[in-house]
Formats: structure tokens, C-alpha cells, sequence
């Protein structure tokens, strides 16, 4: 289980939107790659070691937009390394609709206060 | 739709595996940041202009581990960045189990040509 990682990270999603099965995969895939890059940046150290722990992922659903707003808003409190996904809005919602949140990849205690939680997706 | 965009990344998902949704998701996002990371090392154009893009993504499917193998082996015979997603097997999947196969970021023009015929995700 992801919560045997010492790092790990967190993809959230809304549950509201109803997306299908292919676009929240593709808006999980989107808030990892960007909350990655976030990390490569900002925490080169976290970001190498989740990557040789083999990038150990789960994915949380929460119910609304002001549930992943307020993890948002704790994350960058927190100072962890976080990216709120946007959509196009090209299929399935309108263009601007917030649809997903990534947290780390972030030393997994740290990561566990906001998220822990959270019931899987 | 991501067929407008000059780069784009395709993740692709084993559907006789049966995996739940967040078990997708995971999979998908590990295809996503580990290709992403190929495609940064080797072809550092095509990964700047995919960000600066707007990263699209499609998620594909295809019905067995055959058919993401010949796809994989197309992406290396092209030099197309890509990798395999091989799960660890803590839920859902016995260990080793491959899973989801990324391709990209790369021109959609190289990239239609061995997905252009998947059905969505």
C-alpha cells in the first residue's frame, strides 16, 4: 500500500463532475506530471527519491470544488508541492472547471495530515 | 480534442485486467510522468513544447497484454519516447503485472500513426 512509501503522492479528484472512466484518468495523469515537475523544482531531493522508490501514486476523491480547494489551500500552507488541474473544458465540462489536485510527490508523513483521510477513488 | 494539438501523449490501458477506476488513474499518471521523464531526457524539444502546450493527453485502451506489447515495440522501432508501467501488485494485480503503456510527449503527426486507431479509454 502506498502508505508503506516514505514518499508518495496524492491525486484528488471531484467526484461531482461525473467524469468517465478515460478523463479522470487523464486528469489524474495531468496533476502528476505537473505536481512532479512542481517537486523536480522545488524539492529535487523528495522529487529523486519517489522516483527510485518507484513513484508510489494514490488517488482520493473528494466530493466538490471547495473540498479540493481548501486541500489546496493546506498545501500551500504547508509548503508541500501541489498543482490544481484546470480543464480545457473540450469534453465532459465546461473550460475552466477545476477538476483534480496533486499533492507531492512529499515525504508520505507530511502528505498523510491532509490526505489520510480521504477514501480512495 | 487532443487531435488539435502539435504535441501530445497517449496513455494506454490494458482492459483485461479489469483494474477499478483509481487503480486506472494510478496507472495512467505513472505512464504519464515516467514517459514524460523519457521524453525530457532524450527529446527535450518536444517535452518544452508539450508543457508550454498545455501537456494534452489521451487515454486508449486495448483488450491485452499482446497488444500493448506490439505497441511498444512500434514506439521503440520509431524512437518514440515511452515506457512501460509494470504495478508492483499490492492490489487489484499480481506482481510484475504490465499495465499501461505511455507514448509521448510527441509531434500527434509520429504519435497518430501507432494510436490513431484506439478506441477512447
Amino acid at each position: 500500500m502506498p502508505g508503506d512509501f516514505a514518499y508518495k503522492q496524492a491525486l484528488i479528484v471531484r467526484l461531482d463532475l461525473k467524469m468517465g472512466r478515460g478523463k479522470t484518468a487523464v486528469q489524474c495523469a495531468h496533476a502528476a506530471v505537473s505536481a512532479s515537475n512542481e517537486a523536480h523544482a522545488a524539492f529535487p531531493d523528495w522529487w529523486k527519491h519517489w522516483i527510485q522508490e518507484g513513484q508510489a501514486k494514490i488517488a482520493l476523491k473528494v466530493p466538490d470544488l471547495e473540498a479540493i480547494m481548501k486541500l489546496k489551500r493546506e498545501a500551500a500552507t504547508k509548503g508541500l508541492p501541489h498543482y490544481v488541474v484546470e480543464d480545457r473544458g473540450l469534453t465532459q465540462v465546461p473550460p475552466g472547471t477545476i477538476t483534480c489536485l496533486g499533492i507531492g510527490p512529499a515525504p508520505s508523513h507530511l502528505l498523510d495530515v491532509l490526505t489520510g483521510d480521504l477514501p480512495l477513488l
